[in-house]
């Protein structure tokens, strides 16, 4: 992200991103914050495919929690993830940039649900679904 | 596993697992294999905390996947996840060890469903549900 | 649904409603039909009510799984529900006016997967996401 | 259920199945109650054949989600469905009997999972799991 682009970006998600040692390692870059909102990329390595020479599903939900992370904490208080399903929609290879793009669909007290779509250009890969909770002032 | 477990283990999800890079990169090991079941071992390193502090959901997710990719590939045909969910039960900590358990829960025609529990020694820190897809004739 | 409206719509999807029994015993009434797409309105009844007071969660997943129905079967193929998950949003009560609103979210070989959020006026009372499987050839 | 075994049954939830109007009026019969354990039966009737001559899949999704909330509320404080996922297994159809059986997998805090199996006989038709939560004291 831009430095420009980051100044606009929700505080508390944007540190939140800054100390997530795990999602940078696996080279993921975020490229849009807003409001309940978030755009992260990744590119599948080596290190990534599985006994079936394939992404193993796990790089690709990790990717997909990323993005779901970042847009339930664009508001403030500190949210987690409570659970998240993924439905994998089509294989993924060694060498496929995937983007992720997380969109709050609802929020009711401490809870919330997000949509995370990712996709290789405007191939849909993967559905996620991420129920949130915001942690106790 | 030792070489005599191994002897004993079904093929298809030793050669599965033996082809796994990522999942052995994660440091995870396979400590058994049955009909329809496997347990799956893994330390949470330095490189799988994120940025509150905790381990990243993804990692406990694909310690979790790996025992039911495993648990669905014992009966030979290749099988794949079509889709997964979890529900993250405790906190996890760096140097958490962690211990995965996938068994079936059921199978129907190509399709089966899958537990998995993955426990800090006595404690359930998450369940997770895999539903695996066998891949055609 | 007015006749007019029934001339537009997707027929294999409107046949379905036809002979569907159980939800129109529920009092259901299909307000529009499209694309992947499905309206549904229902009012709680006194036999919808549950040991709490309120409205049994069965009978809201039933309106959703309705609306869900119904979109995936607007593009001619026999499509049954393969899986679905909903969450609770907030409590329903006697006499709650409800709509489902079912979208296409994407879709994959025979595979599908449909979003159907249910209101109560403005306000979100359950979020479901179906599974769908079209059959045969 | 014989009295003899009501006055064994947890009476927290012997008293939400006694008020749940919407669950006798479908037929369904409650066998059996433990700790963290239900077990209702109910035969498909006419009124819930759906549109391709099938048991309506929420219908199977009311039996399992009784036998959920009956087992969650065998504890004591009023526990509700926070949310719940379904996979259909196998079709059910007019006549059938089918028995629903839930039972507590984990529990944490004001939450827990319970996992429902719907059988005809010995066949398993659905798998159902649900999460809930127990209100504020």
């Amino acid at each position: 992200m831009l430095s420009a682009d980051r100044d606009a970006a929700p505080a508390s998600a944007l540190r939140m991103w800054d100390a997530d040692v795990a999602s940078r390692a696996l080279g993921m870059e975020l490229e849009e914050l807003g409001d309940g909102y978030a755009r992260v990329r990744m590119t599948v390595t080596d290190a990534m495919v599985n006994g079936h020479g394939l992404c193993h599903g796990g790089y690709v939900f990790m990717l997909a929690d990323s993005a779901f992370a970042l847009a339930c904490n664009t508001e403030g208080p500190t949210t987690v993830a409570a659970a998240c399903d993924i439905a994998f929609v089509a294989p993924v290879r060694l060498g496929d940039e995937l983007v992720a793009e997380g969109r709050e669909r609802t929020r009711f007290g401490r809870s919330g649900i997000f949509d995370v779509t990712v996709r290789r250009g405007d191939a849909v890969v993967a559905e996620f679904r991420g129920h949130s909770r915001t942690l106790g002032t």
